[in-house]
């Protein structure tokens, strides 16, 4: 095992790289960002994430299993710096740093390492642009067993360090890839997987769809809704009724009822088949 | 029509009236509080809402309809106050005031004056903190055709500011109440409306509850969950399956996803009826 380094100078040049992977540009040449906290690096090693680097300052540990967590990244063979106060709180991008930061690797896959089950349901996510509508819908993706997320034609960098922050770490648990409409379409199409856009006033409500099978459910931007190529390229539009005076739902509530009808339709059908095997 | 005075003086009893109502318990005393901003004060007005007083300063006008909305205001009858643009921002509680301020009756109805279909559907939210959460879940219960919002023990005050502004103007939209949890039991039971709790890894699931005829829905907390008080005296406890890893939803998406099984299941029922009329 490697010792543990001691970081004590603001002009080390591991403290000056941290800084800029700030920068979406960085983090994209070098593959890495950066993961801060103690309950994102939890849920990510929980998750048998992989970190690259591990920096701590345990002067600044705020919560009791910090100590233990850090010992546990280290003990897995992950390279440990320890920092001064005033270096943490140079690479720290929070207002009260807790003693513990990763340089990760970046958290989005490309579609074809997508490994699906049969009938998978996935979420494909058009142009979100609010780290946090990402993050309650991962956090409603995981609840409802999606088998993926897609995030397409993004105007947020998953890697963002405000979107991880914003998932409570649900990005290090369910698989979620990047890529463009168009080669994400192309992608479903080769996975005979059904596509369902979500669309104020469609004709077809999303109760009266069979979301069973392989489907994809694909929600759009808050402001703008879906893009014209997802209206006419799916195979349905389905509506949530607007019952009030209000012609629109918040994105993540719009994802997570038809998600869940979702789940209620599958739940339903393995009910009924094992109701039919246990009859025969 | 009263004519429209110009306040010019910082010391105007007016201006140190309005400052005063960023107060709660001055908003408390006086049953008054401030609605500020175009989109805020359209809504409330497009639902019949009578403002007490009207604050404008048209060289702070953002809105192309600002002027239409502010003599219409004025001429039903409500006294009209031109501000310099020093007095407005005195009194607007926002970073960039858009020249358009209301001093309007508190929001909150008393349980007694809410107005009940047959088979009323209401939406009880416990002790909720978040303006966010609130102004979240005041849109899906418009949407979802909800009768009424009753905020029970609430942290926050339905008339803070924040509050009307995080709902879009859904506040003036939906009849809503405040009230306390045993009063509102009793209430509930008086109306024979039955009482179904949302609760973490409660044995039945929503969907397995019939959630037609009179329901009320009670939501928690995000951070501690229900009270015990409606725990062990709703009649049903439900939960929503969780699939993932997470062992908890964010409180708006979770009221969404039940309030809309409950359209699903009266909607269903509707059909199921209409069919039946059309048969005979």
């Amino acid at each position: 095992m490697e010792e543990i380094q001691l970081i004590e100078s603001l002009q080390n040049p591991r403290v000056k790289n941290a800084v800029k992977l700030r920068k979406g540009n960085v983090r994209k040449q070098t593959g890495t960002t950066l993961v801060e906290g103690y309950r994102e690096l939890l849920r990510a090693t929980e998750s048998g994430w992989r970190f690259k680097e591990l920096y701590i300052c345990p002067e600044l540990f705020i919560d009791p299993g910090s100590e233990k967590l850090a010992k546990e990244i280290h003990n897995s063979g992950i390279a440990t710096f320890h920092c001064t106060k005033a270096v943490f709180q140079k690479i720290s991008y929070r207002d009260t740093p807790d003693g513990l930061m990763a340089l990760s690797p970046l958290v989005g896959k490309k579609l074809h390492e997508l490994e699906l089950p049969p009938n998978p349901l996935l979420l494909i996510a058009e142009d979100l642009e609010k780290p946090g509508n990402l993050g309650t819908i991962l956090r409603t993706a995981d609840a409802a067993g999606v088998d993926a997320v897609i995030a397409c034609d993004h105007k947020t960098d998953l890697s963002n360090p405000n979107v991880i922050r914003s998932s409570i770490g649900t990005l290090f648990f369910i698989p979620i890839a990047e890529a463009g409409s168009e080669e994400t379409l192309d992608w479903l199409k080769q996975n005979q997987i059904k596509t369902i856009a979500a669309v104020p006033r469609a004709e077809k409500e999303y109760t009266q769809v069979d979301l069973r099978g392989g489907t994809a459910i694909i929600v759009g931007a808050e402001d703008t809704g879906l893009s014209p190529f997802w209206k006419t390229q799916s195979n349905t539009q389905v509506s949530i009724p607007m019952l009030g005076r209000n012609d629109s739902l918040n994105v993540s509530t719009a994802a997570a009822i038809i998600l869940y009808e979702a789940v209620r339709q599958r739940r339903n059908s393995v009910e009924k088949n094992r109701i039919r095997v246990n009859t025969h």
